[in-house]
């Protein structure tokens, strides 16, 4: 017997969830109504990041200031890192204080010789730029029986450096095999996610310093994050020189970052004219000017604004990317905002429904409210076809689902049949809607 | 009696949903684990505007080309077009093509003199562009029982226009009493959304021709796009009249766009230069510089590339305001993704559990699977507290589910009690892993 209500029911689509819109349509319509795989993976790889225990985290301190269960994140005893000029690894930590996750650097061996070099870490803190990890705070600490630093930053699971992703062995030589350089669009998106970030920077009156393809993060789609902000700061203080020289430096650093990522071939020795020369012919005029600018003598009137008028209209194609991929977040999101109602609903049933120790109790018996839960979750999920096969439908469940989830003052009948077909009951969802609250009063 | 593990159940938080990393923490934490009410009273807002009927369709026919289901946009008898100098209502339509919802924008009373006049169309056709109203097809019909041109964009649900949101006598009045103008970053965002459409128009060869505070829609947070293109190169179709013309008028249209914007006391018999002296004080003098530059004298040199110059360094304020968001919108997808897993390991057991039908299996016999199961239920929702009351514990149940969920391997054992309390059964969750996978093969 097919339990239907007075209506015969329609066969719905296996999904109830809303269809894009036409202008983010462009994915094959079968997957549009679900969120896409790679965005689900990134999301759970993000989450396995952020919550994974590998149990390497011996010979760790339990705590370090407010921060505890530190997992290290790469080499957890690495050798002295060419930008620092001290071991500097890095832990992913919880703090106690807010009860999120933080990315610690800690710099081994560095005895503060003078509380000013902290001045810096203040007006970092007030930085705050979607191309710039975030600096939280610095302390000095002997938690790790020896005199170290440590800096806290905004965490970005599962990210990974521009070096990484472009300059190691295994990616140079695939790019040699393939015989293509990066596209010319990933360059330029990260010349105007850099460049945004340095006119943050500079404006603020401060310098980047550590500019460097092994910290600059990839943290997500094409997204890049300037990482290691202040450090130098703190590490080689040094109030005799005037920032403006740091941030000429911010200027070569950013084209030599450039044309280590166009040009591979490049040895350090070379002179980068050989490069600019290649960039001319695989990339474009704009890129080799632009670079070229980077990369000439500092003068006073050098700065990053000028490299801003120089990209010029690319950034809109940036602007518009981004744009295009928020309305492709916002879809998505329409796709799984009903999860949340419907797993939440189907929660409340389960506590009601079967519940041994009210067996005996009047509420169950055949009036009462909890056996009319009782009979609409057969409803809901126990269907027979007219074969006597069990009928795993989708779209029923969603649809009675959503029903009583709007059903506050709905006058919708069904039927509920007892479950010796004896007897049955016609029922409004208000009704319904009316049992649920009850047994949750 | 409180059924537990082996392990002594800690009290978790009343969520196992990842929280938000620290970049994103802005909001208040109790909040943040669920999607903020305003993204889903956006969500909501949109799925109503694409679905609802209204039943307001009567006098419309039935099919439009291959559209149908058409419900009347805004006034469904609208009087002359001050743009297009037609009566031009517009439509909701579905399409029988792919199924997708779009916007019929309908000219009546328009006959066709020269096919030629089409030609636009297909060049507006291949622009996509974030900022601007997607152009899907336009055809003459005779549907309507007259002879009308139909032109078919992409639909933006409950989005308004410029012109609604900041100029209706009601937006004006309040900026008045409150001595507010409309805030200086809105009009740069503003700015730097139809600069950058202009850009792409220009550089297409087209021109906007209806660049009006009527015909821009803001389809979302902040978002701007520019409507009804292409209407005027068929309406008015005028082979003789270089486009760049057209693109001088465009950028004139900005700079009266603007100025009507930013000066509501403006009558449009005053001349523009006593609205500039107001911009001047009432916001920066760059963007008077730039509203000056727009409605000035027309020449040869004026174009939008110019304009993106003035506009400088606002862009990235832009581009950093968009990236921000998308960092909310992909943390709050985070959060919901898990909803869906969960709402569908739920409707997987209930499909299972409690079938009157196969009482007398024997897989529902005190050994089968389908036992396991239905103590897993009880294990799952039925925990009572040690005075005997139902615990309603949200963390227990999605705890569970999710080691069930993740399951395949997993040794972790569990005791579950039958119901007369008589026995027990320890099992590991890879048994009722395979129980479920069992009961669906």
């Amino acid at each position: 017997m097919y339990i239907g209500g007075p209506a015969p029911i329609r066969v719905l689509d296996q999904h109830l969830y809303t269809a894009p819109l036409p202008h983010v349509a462009t994915r094959q319509p079968m997957h549009s109504f679900f969120i896409p795989d790679d965005v689900r993976r990134m999301i759970h790889a993000r989450q396995e990041a952020t919550y994974a225990n590998p149990g390497i985290s011996a010979g760790l301190p339990s705590e370090v200031h407010v921060y505890h269960s530190l997992v290290p994140l790469g080499n957890p005893n690495p050798s002295i890192s060419r930008v620092y000029h001290h071991p500097a690894p890095v832990y992913r930590a919880n703090s106690t204080v807010d009860g999120n996750v933080y990315a610690l650097r800690r710099i081994e061996g560095f005895k503060l010789s003078n509380e000013a070099a902290f001045s810096a870490v203040e007006a970092w803190r007030q930085i705050r730029h979607a191309n710039i990890v975030g600096l939280r705070e610095a302390f000095t600490t002997k938690a790790f029986n020896d005199n170290s630093l440590v800096i806290v930053y905004d965490f970005h699971p599962n990210s990974t450096t521009i070096a990484d992703e472009w300059l190691s062995p295994e990616a140079v030589n695939r790019r040699r095999q393939s015989v293509q350089p990066i596209p010319e669009r990933i360059i330029w998106s990260y010349v105007i996610q850099i460049a945004n970030a340095l006119k943050a920077v500079h404006t603020a009156g401060l310098a980047v310093r550590t500019l460097d393809a092994t910290k600059v993060l990839i943290t997500g789609k094409n997204r890049i994050r300037i990482n290691g902000v202040g450090i130098l700061d703190v590490l080689a203080f040094d109030s005799n020189t005037s920032v403006h020289l740091f941030q000429q430096d911010d200027l070569l650093n950013f084209g030599q970052l450039l044309i280590s990522l166009c040009c591979d071939f490049l040895q350090p020795s070379q002179h980068y004219s050989a490069g600019l020369d290649y960039i001319g012919r695989a990339y474009s005029l704009d890129l080799k000017q632009l670079v070229g600018y980077l990369l000439g003598k500092p003068t006073a009137l050098k700065s990053i604004d000028e490299v801003l008028r120089l990209a010029g209209p690319r950034i809109l194609n940036e602007l518009d990317a981004i744009q295009t991929y928020n309305d492709a977040l916002e879809n998505d999101l329409g796709a799984e905002v009903e999860n949340g109602r419907v797993a939440r609903l189907l929660m409340k049933l389960g506590f009601i429904n079967e519940r041994p120790e009210f067996e005996m109790d009047p509420q169950w018996s055949e009036s009462g409210d909890r056996y009319v839960l009782k009979l609409f979750r057969d409803y809901v999920f126990h269907q027979v076809g007219p074969d006597g096969k069990p009928v795993l439908d989708l779209s029923h469940v969603l649809t009675t689902l959503n029903k009583l989830d709007a059903g506050a003052r709905s006058r919708e009948k069904i039927m509920l049949v007892s479950r010796d077909s004896q007897s049955c009951l016609v029922v409004e969802y208000r009704d319904i809607y009316k049992c649920i609250e009850s047994a949750y009063r």
